[in-house]
Parts: structure tokens; sequence; C-alpha cells
């Protein structure tokens, strides 16, 4: 019930999944939690869907976009949010994907689920597009006053993302600040640094707000505020661009023509700042699968988010991260 | 003596607005601040340059981008900065304009030149292009460990810097945040939030990354630190848009040959996120004007420095700053 136009991109991109996956031989179970009735009406629009593999679970309630996410995952004990993750808490699921609201997903999870041991608090990881492949920054938000021993913990659970999900072999980490140099920065910076420093990752130093998209190293950490900000201000630029490719479109014939000729071109060089086309973030660290998205996904996003949640539990990250946190300190 | 390639960008581009500004029936005079015998042999390539408006200030030592900044300021007094800000609070000149080390212009600007009255930070404000004209974000470096107070009078100052030169009257203001509502964010956040709504400025509440391309207000502030790493984020941008671009042209002929029909509409777009066009940033809150470039600065960004230079002069900008910090609380 997730997304602005839930249940219907909701139900047509796990539909998608289940049928895309079946095609390379790869099968999986899907439980659509929510309004049974608009889940079913949605359901019949695709008759070829196997409905062997799909089953419903009815939750009465909806966390709405706009509510307080602690108190509304406290109040709707019947919410699609509450009720999903406490099947995969009770082993109904291997996992758990919502476009619904980020702040709910994310209280509920930890709430739900807990936490890894070792882990104090989850992280959100997003992947920014880079010259040479992606960039992993994280915590892109489910943090505020984050602390050094947090910032090192997003360290080791996204090192450990990047290499189970991206196959970067033993990842750079870098601590996003405001120049290269050691001591550098708020003094919470300077104390990260030193925990980085001392572990056993492969850490590199600071790095540079530019360092994201000329891809310096593989994880970038940084408190959940800036982290935020960061990636908002990285999803607009598209928009930005888009506003001015048609401001220079309308200024005239011979722009429109031209304009016209490019379209391809640019629609290539957007896709890859596109979320639609990686679908939505885990929360690490919960000791779970929890897959979070956009309440603007489109059904392709949606897809993409169950392709993810498929590949988090396949590849055992949660495993890996728990032993990474025993490790990782030398 | 601070571009990259310095003095020949610098000197090329300080003939440059001089000849500009002339044509435009607005006189000045520069004084070029550094090794003479180099500046000499630079001037000599403009045998058409009118020299009784030039003369040379010679200074024997250079800070170098890679100095420690309050360190170099102290102890390189015959610096070209250290000379340069001395000759502004002398009188002699009315302005002070370097593609030098950032930090150092910074600290020679507030040890040299001393604070506004009321100001107990200066910053930097810089423009991000918006769909609808600019964004003025302030800090985007001068400070770390940012307070409430200093938050509020980077407001104040760049309201009047986004009336006096972008003319946008009683502009709006936003606070960097991780969320629309009151409240949201760490504690700096939610105690700036309550000072710059007790204020007398044009604040409309908490703004997120996304809104400053948006141009959803006219003003962002944030701290230092943030700010920092969002400049540094969109200065890359264009770099990556041009990778991805040249990766596309290189996948195919036919690809080549729409990159080259395309190349004009993206001139076109990448330059206004270049800083080459807008040369430099003011250091607002300094008791004189001081504008600080890109160490890869271009003749162009050192003409168009010096145009903004000779604005802030013109329309009294540090005035209004002064009178506007004693009236912004309410």
């Amino acid at each position: 019930m997730g997304t602005d136009r839930a249940p219907s991109e909701d139900v047509r991109g796990a539909i998608d999944a289940l049928q895309e996956m079946k095609s390379r031989g790869r099968n999986f179970t899907l439980i659509l939690v929510g309004d049974q009735a608009a889940i079913e009406k949605e359901l019949a629009k695709f008759p070829a869907a196997d409905r062997s593999r799909i089953t419903i679970a009815n939750a009465t309630e909806v966390i709405a976009m706009d509510d307080e996410p602690a108190q509304a995952v406290r109040s709707k004990r019947d919410s699609s949010i509450v009720r999903g993750l406490t099947l995969h808490r009770e082993g109904e699921a291997d996992a758990f994907v919502s476009a619904g609201n980020t702040g709910a997903v994310m209280a509920a999870s930890t709430f739900i689920l807990g936490r890894i041991p070792g882990i104090a608090r989850p992280t959100i990881a997003s992947q920014f597009p880079a010259a040479n492949g992606y960039t992993l920054v994280a915590d892109v938000g489910a943090n505020v006053d984050t602390k050094p021993r947090n910032l090192y913990e997003f360290a080791v659970m996204t090192s450990v993302y990047a290499e189970s999900i991206f196959g970067y072999q033993r990842p750079t980490v870098g601590l996003l600040n405001v120049g290269e140099e050691e001591g550098k920065g708020e003094e919470r910076a300077v104390q990260s640094y030193a925990l980085l420093k001392a572990s056993n990752l492969n850490f590199v130093g600071n790095v540079e707000g530019r360092d994201i998209l000329k891809g310096t190293v593989r994880v970038v950490v940084c408190d959940g505020f800036t982290g935020n900000i960061i990636l908002k201000f990285a999803e607009s630029v598209p928009g930005l661009l888009r506003t001015k490719l048609t401001n220079y479109a309308n200024s005239g014939l011979l722009q429109k023509l031209m304009m016209g000729l490019s379209k391809g071109v640019l629609k290539g060089v957007f896709r890859e700042m596109d979320y639609q086309e990686y679908g939505g973030v885990p929360l690490l660290g919960v000791n779970g699968v929890s897959i979070i998205g956009h309440g603007g996904s489109t059904a392709k996003a949606i897809k993409n988010m169950i392709f993810k949640a498929e590949e988090m539990v396949r590849k055992e990250v949660n495993q890996k991260i728990a032993a990474a946190i025993g490790n990782a300190a030398k």
C-alpha cells in the first residue's frame, strides 16, 4: 500500500518481479500485504499470473505519508507496514519491501525486527552513479545526531553491502569531510577519522563532496543529516537539467529541432540518475531484510526493489554484516 | 598570484575586466599584487592596455594551495594575499580579489579587514542555478562547528546580498534540513529554526536538499560543513555528465554523430553550472570586499570576480549588511 498510486503500481511491480524471476529459473512466493479487496481487484488484471505463488495478507490500516512515524507504528497495529514486518519476523516471509512512509518503515523495521548484534544504529545506504560504477553513501537519512561509533558501523555495513551486492572486493572507504587532510572538519569528523583509521576496513581517509560522483572511493560514510541532504540534492539534478533543456527547446525552432535530436543521448545519461532503475535502498543493520522505496515508485521500481530483497537474502548480507562487525575492529 | 597558472590568467582577466568596464563607461584602477617581474612580463603581452590605470605592488612571497591557512597568513607577511588585503584596509584599494588558497584568503580577510559590527562569523555565499534564476546558499565553507546564532547571521547577510546583487526583493529564506516540519533535524537545526522564525527576515521554514535547484526559496542557510559538501558535490555534476556523454559517444558511430549534434544544447545547460561564468564568491561579513575564486579560475573567471567586487562596492552591500544586522532581530 506504499506508492502514491497504491496498490496498482505495487501489485503490477510484484507480478512483474515474479514473472521475470521465473524466466530466470529462480522462483519465490509473494505475500501482498494490504487492503484485500483492492489487491484482489488489481490482481484480476493479471490473469496469467501464477496464483499458486501469491497470497494476500489483509491489513485494514494504512500509515500515510504525513503520519508521524514512531506514533503511527505504535498506533496502527494493523497497517500494511506493521503486518508485513511482523510476517517477516515470524519467518512467514524472508524479506520485506515497501514504498511507504520512509520514517515509519525505518522505525517499524528496527522495532519489529530488532538489530543485528553489535549494531547500535541501522543505516540507509544509497547508490550514486560515478565515473566508474557506483559510489555507496551511508547514512542518507536513517539517523540524526550521528556519533563517531555510528559512522564506523555504517562503514562496516556498507562495505559488506558493496562487496556482496556490487561485487567491489575489499571496497575503499572514505569519510565525507570538508578537506582531505586528517584533522579537518567538525569534532565528530575528527573522532570518526580516528575510529575508521584504527579499524581493519579499507579506509583511505577523508573525501570531499566532489569525490562521490568522481568515484574516488566505493563507500562514503557521513552523518545522516548531511547524507540525506546530498541524496535529495542529487535526486533533483535531472529535474533541473530537464527544465533548462525545455527552456532551450522553447527558445526557437532550430533549438527545438536540436533538442529533438539530442533526446536519445540525454535519456541514456539521465537513466543512471533515476531511482526507478535501482528501485529502493536497504535498511542495513536490522535483523532482517527491509527495502525502502520512494512514494513515487513505479511498477519498475517496485520490481527492482523485490530483486534487491531477493539478492540480499540469497547473498546472506546480514550474516556477513554480523561477522564483519565482530571482526572489523583490529 | 592565485590561479594554478598565475600570473598569466590573473593578469589577462584583470586587463579584460578593465577594458570591458571602460567600454561601459565605468572606469577603475587596478593594483596587481605579486611578483613584479612576472607580472611585468605578462603585462607586456597587452600593449593596448591602459597603463595609466594599472599599478603593480610587489610581493615577494606566495601562499601555496597546500599551506596551512592560519599559519601561512601569520608567517608570510609579504605574500600577495596579505599585501593585497593590507592595501585594501589602508584605503589604497576598495576591494580585493584572489583565486589563491581559500582558507588563507578567508583567514587573512577576517584578520586584516576585521568584521562588520554585529557579525561574529563571516560567511561564503555561493550561487546555485535554479529553475527560476539562482538560489544563494550560505555557508559553503567558511565555518565548521556553526552555531544557531551564526546561521542567523548568514541568513541576514545572504538576504542583503541576494537583494542587492541579484535583485531579489525581500528574498525568501529557508533553513536546510532533513524534513519540512518544524522540529526536524539535529538540535542545531531546531534552535536555528526558532531564531530565524523570531527574526524579521522573510523566513519560510525548513527546506530540503532538493529545494536548492528547484528554487523553492532564494536564500538557503546551512552549517559550513554541509554547505561545503553540497557545493563541491554540485560542482562535480557537469564532470560526471561529460564522462557519461563521452562514454555514450564512444559506444558507436551513430552515437558519436548524435553526440556531435547535441553539443550545442548541452553547452548551454552546462554553462549555468560552471563557476567560470560567475567567477567567485564574496566573503560576507568582513569589513571590506573580498572575493574568493577557484585555483582553477580562467581569465574569464578572474574578470567576473573583478566585476563582482566592483558591484559589491558600488551597491554598498556592506553598509546594507551593517544596517540589517542591527534591524533583523524583531
